[in-house]
């Protein structure tokens, strides 16, 4: 059968191909509809207007006259549609109003005669589409109603080919949702035959990668079932490009070299101050990294005191890495030798390859890299840190706060930006890597990396574009149910991403692809870059939620109603407290606080009223997590609110009842020693800002969500 | 005309309220649309079957029936409407069929007939309506679609009455604007027809307060005119409360003596360490105000070194400020006292009024106040500063910082927020003041005197609600055209308004209905508490911009980017780069780095090339903002950039040339310090974030627009 279907559409794509066609006619398309069991109705391809009187008999009920021609994409602007068709005289009169019509249109269309078909019944109209994303490859599209999809653009994708419960999923991701549901009265659409018609197109598209778009537009759906219109196929001209891929196992065989190297070798290595390879040289040593750092340079013997080769190849022992700090076109003969050598690491920092228009000098390194197995991590970057083992390999200042956070970045300013955020906050990382032009080694290594290595607890990623978005997906659905992903996704807007084409020469898919596959595979969006610095730093210290009630405690009524705002806007659930809850928080308050949630504490109260509330909200195990308001007063100044607070979570933590405790703290100047002393004791606090904190917790919860650690998919 | 459709309506609403109904049938509604112009279809109320084949047969074409019912207000839901009914006996067997739906659905529904309706023409179905919000009064709605504006959502406000201008504006201010211009080849509907539906619903609802809600749904829009298919009128049950209002120059006399006073009275000052009369005194003396301070204690002689009276009637000469800080339940006797002094402002500091429930406490000071014709500040406040009189009249710490930022809070925990921020960043303030529980003074009245005041360049709010929303919109048009005014609307969310709710005891309006109608008056929405911050620090650096064109100039690509991204999310333009201009940025820079906008430097240029590209950006007359991206490199230190820029931004204002500057910082901590820097230059500039410097200058943009001050309205 499944057989039977690709052996059917086979021979009509080719019989297309052979005529020079890219796009089907509608029997065309019908011919692969009812290969697929897409449900299209009833129709016949009348030449003359009395077969489209005969085939209209034949219907039961009205029918719709379309116009077949292959040089006619969109029927309706060309006025070669007319609905609701009856009886003789009234076929007649349509079928020579569209000849005129299309004529006046396009004297050349071919005409190949008129489309009979059954009147669909009335119904709420969706569409049901697949295109080829130049990213993630086939995708399937779901949107509702003809022009609502084009104005509101209120549709959604995922990767093809998806099955039933994935595409019953993408019935409820569009912002019109309830429309399907039934609305006033109307009863709800069938919604398993309309996930049918995803599904069938997806398997379609997956089974023949040259069609580059299906779309059913509209597809009529009603409690009943689900009919498509129209079905519209336009084939690729080009085959769609492939790239070399490696195993999970060779990924993580040269990644564990990289990352954990015992000896470094300095291509470019120099003595002279200001020089990329000084630089270098000096981040390894002044790092402290304990392996082998040789320095490789045509003439000196000696670099900051280490001998000096004039090969790589003249190194003793094995390298595991060669840092690679010389000019662009030295860089292909210099790999020659790395390949030669056997080193199974190649870091380009220097720049002058593609992003700068020299694709040719890029394409030759890539073949040199292939040709000895030799991964590249690069070109155009400040290198990479591997913090745990005292590794800088970078031109930037060095780093040395060991923590759980991997970092990566696309252009080095955000590298510096990270760097500069993480030496500010005292956040741990574990690394920070630059990816530059990506001419090898891509997110979905790191990923892959990242998520075995036990240092790592979170990784946070910049990125323009994604050279496989399929490998990416694979490697994130393997890591986020072990650890959160964040990604910053530049050039999310057309402005954007036409500056990062200018920069990157990447070619940025539409935005809302990424967000929905990103979404489906269980990445956390930042939505910026300050975003994407503040979730990496705090998403480690948090600990994991173990259910959806999240409280809310304040002593400023006004900091409540922001972080209800904040709670709502990161699709938090405020709990809905039990009376007997709302007594014990009641017994801690004034009588004029008020209990609900937010746990309105009220302003002048002493620190044993902060402290008994939250004590409340970490015992009672109905509770999952607490956003704390603080008010700065003379009864309880900030440091004395931080030190209870730290000290009671940590009582707690000790007891094994941890749950995510995050805090915004208004008050004078001494609130930011307070949040940094809190943060560093596991308590997410932000001065200033109810939105920080929330969403913090916010991007926790969609991690532990797309994790499977709450129950409820992403 | 105008009289005569005042005196047809309201006879008919008062025989309708004498029958004691709140709602009007559909033959009534005709009765308003007709004396209102408001266009309906040709229709009859048939009493029986026979009536209703009659006036069927003297239409032109299918016709609709509805039931008429004063018990049924969905008649869809009930079964009671068909449509396209052709011929008698369709039409008999329509009339059956309604009648038994409507039995079915309520059996004790009053049927008084069968509407006969004109069946009307195919086109765009949108909804016009006024309703009466709790904050602004009767504000007229328009949205698209049936379902559509309940499940998306997209609905525009106005406060009504609207002109023609600002009938049509609405229908751009849906997202789904672009159908109503006709899409795929559809005709444009007739925006005018339309324009006069929504503005003669307005001027209904605006002469005739006890009209509650009226709903056209739909209308239908074609390109030949707008039909309302139904009319549905609710009345109000209670008469709208009235407020006392005041002049704007009584405003003025008072807020003048409230800001700046020559003499202020303590009440319930004291020795007592602690106490908050005490924290007053104390704020008073230590922040230097010149002018007169005067303790009032039952028993003290002297406190904090000054005299103290045993009442403030004893106090010699005028007084212009009373601060509160005694208990809540003295504060209505001792405003007494205030009362016959003539002292013109009460600041009541103490809590223990309606919000913990105390509403006959606070309507008893609030008779007291009005009777004397004292203005109240609060009750439940921190005080105010005003501090370009060196006046601290709260209990909270003292702030010095003289600037152009005033900044308000209803809460006084966002008050600390405010003072701990304004503190850390050094921001200027020319008052900072608590409003609390508004049992008076309102943002209207603080905004009327903020325009006016010359130390007063910005002005900030955070607002749970507004107890008269159609006076803040007088007084933000009044001022907006001369200073920005930023808002924090807490309780935005469902969540909000519920915490909002608990807090204040404020009814919270629809969220949709501030956004619109806030926008409307030109003030500038902060999405949170550190947006409004930010934005009051940020927006009187920033120069005004002469005109839409951004140039986003950068040292690192992948910032480009990210800028590029926060431009289109702030509503920015960035400048279509003429040949002439790119051809001389490209002079400046390396020929592998892109001009176009952004204009990307490239990672290693030294100083002078940040140099020549900022000078050509401030020279060009065609360009209006800069936006810098700064990569911290060996070869631009970043206060090298620093100085660089404050010196060119500093010397081309020497020479009258002023335009927006912001710049976004990547690189190591020293950035940090770079960024003080700037901000204290002129330059807004922010370290680790490519959003908050651009989000800064959406805001002035989004200002100088509202402002009229870039041609083109709010």
């Amino acid at each position: 059968m499944t057989q039977d279907r690709v052996r059917t559409v086979r021979a009509l794509l080719d019989s297309v191909r052979a005529k020079g066609r890219t796009s089907l006619t509608a029997p065309e398309g019908k011919v692969i509809a009812d290969a697929y069991g897409i449900a299209v109705p009833g129709e016949e391809l009348a030449r003359d207007v009395d077969q489209a009187v005969a085939y209209a008999a034949r219907c039961d009920g009205p029918v719709v006259l379309k116009i077949v021609s292959p040089d006619i994409l969109h029927k309706t602007e060309a006025g070669g549609v007319v609905v609701g068709v009856r009886g003789a005289s009234e076929v007649r009169a349509a079928f020579y109003e569209i000849v005129k019509n299309v004529r006046a249109y396009d004297a050349d269309a071919r005409i190949e005669g008129i489309q009979v078909q059954q009147l669909l019944p009335r119904g709420t109209e969706v569409i049901v589409g697949a295109v080829t994303d130049p990213t993630f490859g086939k995708v399937v599209a779901f949107g509702l109603g003809g022009v609502l999809v084009e104005v509101l653009k209120d549709v959604t994708f995922r990767l093809a080919p998806v099955d039933g419960d994935e595409a019953l999923s993408m019935l409820d991701s569009i912002r019109a949702a309830e429309i399907l549901r039934g609305v006033r009265g109307a009863p709800p659409v069938d919604r398993w035959a309309l996930a049918e018609q995803i599904r069938r197109v997806s398997e379609l598209v997956a089974d023949f990668p040259e069609i580059a778009e299906v779309d059913l537009n509209p597809v009529i759906a009603t409690p009943q079932g689900a009919f498509a219109a129209d079905i519209r196929v336009l084939l690729a001209t080009d085959p769609p490009r492939q790239r070399r891929t490696y195993g999970r196992e060779e990924i993580l065989t040269s990644m564990r070299r990289l990352m954990r190297p015992r000896s470094v070798a300095v291509i470019g290595a120099s003595n002279e101050q200001g020089k990329i390879g000084n630089s270098v040289m000096r981040n390894l040593i002044d790092g402290g990294f304990p392996g082998k750092i040789h320095p490789v340079h045509p003439r000196a013997d000696d670099i900051l005191g280490r001998k000096a080769y004039k090969s790589v190849t003249d190194v003793p022992g094995e390298v595991d890495v060669a840092v690679f700090a010389i000019p662009a076109k030295f860089v292909a003969s210099a790999l020659e030798e790395v390949g030669k050598k056997g080193v199974p690491n190649a870091v380009l920092i220097p720049s002058g390859f593609a992003e700068t228009g020299e694709h040719a000098l890029q394409d030759e390194v890539v073949e040199i890299a292939e040709r000895h197995g030799v991964r590249v991590l690069g070109p155009n970057i400040y290198g990479y840190y591997s913090t745990w083992q005292d590794l800088c390999a970078t031109f930037c200042t060095p780093y040395d706060v060991k923590g759980p956070v991997a970092l990566t970045s696309q252009s080095g300013g955000i590298g510096m930006a990270i760097l500069g955020f993480a030496r500010s906050t005292g956040t741990g990382v574990s690394a920070i890597v630059g990816l530059g032009n990506k001419a090898d080694l891509d997110e979905d290594d790191l990923l892959t990396w990242f998520g075995e290595d036990p240092h790592t607890e979170c990784i946070a990623m910049h990125l323009e574009d994604l050279k496989d978005g399929r490998a990416f997906v694979e490697a994130a659905r393997a890591t986020v149910p072990k650890k959160p992903v964040v990604v910053l996704k530049a050039g999310r807007t057309a402005a954007g991403a036409r500056a990062a084409g200018s920069h990157t020469g990447a070619l940025a898919g539409d935005d809302a692809v990424y967000d929905d596959i990103l979404r489906q595979a269980g990445v956390i969006r930042a939505p910026g870059l300050n975003e994407m610095l503040e979730y990496a730093r705090a998403l480690p210290v948090l600990p994991t939620p173990k259910g959806d009630n999240v409280v809310i405690i304040t002593g400023a009524g006004g900091s409540g109603v922001l972080l209800s705002d904040a709670a709502y806007d990161n699709g938090l659930s405020l709990m809905e407290i039990p009376d007997d809850l709302d007594a014990a928080f009641r017994a801690f308050i004034p009588p004029f606080g008020a209990a609900g949630n937010p746990v309105d504490i009220t302003g002048g109260e002493p620190p044993s009223t902060y402290e008994n509330t939250i004590r409340l909200g970490l015992e009672d195990p109905r509770i999952h997590s607490l956003v704390l308001g603080y008010w700065h007063t003379v009864v309880t100044p900030p440091m004395v609110f931080a030190e209870l607070t730290a000290r009671v979570v940590a009582e707690f933590r000790e007891r094994g009842i941890e749950k995510p405790v995050v805090a915004s703290l208004a008050g004078d100047v001494e609130v930011e020693e307070a949040c940094r002393y809190l943060f560093a004791r596991g308590v997410v606090a932000y001065p200033y800002t109810t939105e920080k904190p929330v969403a913090a917790l916010g991007a926790k919860y969609r991690w532990a969500r797309a994790a499977g650690l709450l129950g409820g998919g992403p």
